[in-house]
């Protein structure tokens, strides 16, 4: 059976990924990824053949995953992060389905635990995780899933909050959490970049952060209601009295 | 300045650690945790001191840590999975507020991700974690927190489902996500004891799983309602048409 790794590098230095990422990405014979994170893996495989294609493409992406295996190649898909974190490992089984090709997901340290890391520990609680980009989903769910995280008092981890395309989304997000009874000064912090060149790490209030400068490589955190700041680090109580 | 890391060892095999958990639980002199989880710890860390405390017992085991670290020593707490997702991180934070520790979070692959990657690709979309222990959480709001997620349509990631003390709060959990109108064919899936001895994975209908065999070191999912069962796999569709 042909096979395919959906594998998660984690935020991009090398010292994040697993023992098992870097062992899957040995053992194939193609990388497939996004340029961007192709440049991001150590240099060992940098001999294995790779195919880069654009971001916007993942069916392409996959299409050529899957017909690389079908040519008794052993394949890897590239995702920052995890794979299966809004990342590639869904496309695949969806589209390999029916082929005799067999898909293995690789996890990887997605940016919610990456950045949680940077800025405390603002994940000690329940929390959800969303994704602002209406480019896959329609805008009036993401607003009913901010709206819902507000009311279940989760803790938010939100990706992709916003790009050159998408201006002021982290903005919108904010004024639908602020209806939803979340307050001004609560809690919360950003990162860009995890763990690459040009990491910026703020903690602060939430109307700070919706002021902010920030773009797609970039992960909010919003705290819960019981989330405080602790000599600048955002950190939710996980109960203990 | 003392330090004190919060290692993330991820699901327990030596393969999903990072490189970055080894090299900081090699540069500590004392190693902290909960004794099922240092007995998972690779052989090279078997020389150092190593300090185990009970299920229960977190409190205390930050006062040792941070005591440890006052005399000098480097010291690493570990949690399975992720140290800031329900994992020692934010108490540690909160018991260090005010002394001379620098507290430094070391990620790992948490529960939702790994056991995600067993099942299939459950998590490709908007999700929420909660955790069913009302020892430290009032079961109301772990009762709110389901029924946002319901609302929101979020897939949900469900960690501590049930223990000898806790039974049958799977079954209470289903019960309030079909109130909420989450339907019992749902497609929904577990996996026991992540990348270790003794590792079950089950994919099918929520009805299924709230009446499987569950304990403390399974992690349950409930897909949203676009959520497939694939050849066997739970896949969350991303949105792609």
């Amino acid at each position: 059976m042909n096979r395919i790794y959906a594998v998660g590098i984690g935020p991009g230095s090398e010292n994040m990924m697993t023992a098992e990422c870097r062992r899957a990405l040995s053992e194939s014979d193609v990388i497939v990824g996004y340029p961007v994170y192709l440049g991001l893996l150590p240099e060992e495989f940098a001999g294995k053949k790779q195919i880069g294609t654009p971001m916007r493409k993942e069916k392409e992406r996959c299409r050529m995953a899957i017909s690389e295996a079908a040519g008794g190649r052993t394949v890897a898909v590239v995702s920052s992060g995890d794979a299966g974190v809004y990342g590639m490992a869904g496309l695949l089984y969806e589209m390999a389905a029916g082929s005799d090709t067999d898909i293995v997901v690789v996890p990887g340290i997605t940016a919610a635990v990456s950045g949680a890391a940077k800025l405390g520990s603002p994940l000690t609680n329940d929390f959800c995780v969303v994704s602002l980009s209406d480019a896959l989903t329609p805008w009036e769910i993401i607003e009913k899933r901010l709206r819902a995280a507000a009311e279940g008092d989760f803790v938010l981890a939100i990706y992709n909050p916003q790009s050159k395309a998408r201006k002021d989304y982290i903005k919108k997000a904010a004024e639908i959490l602020y209806k939803a009874g979340v307050e001004k000064d609560r809690p919360a912090g950003y990162v860009k970049n995890i763990g690459r060149e040009g990491e910026e790490v703020f903690t602060g209030r939430l109307c700070e952060v919706a002021e902010a400068d920030i773009d797609m490589f970039t992960t909010v955190f919003v705290g819960n209601s019981g989330t405080k700041l602790l000599q600048g680090k955002l950190v939710t109580p996980r109960g203990y009295k």
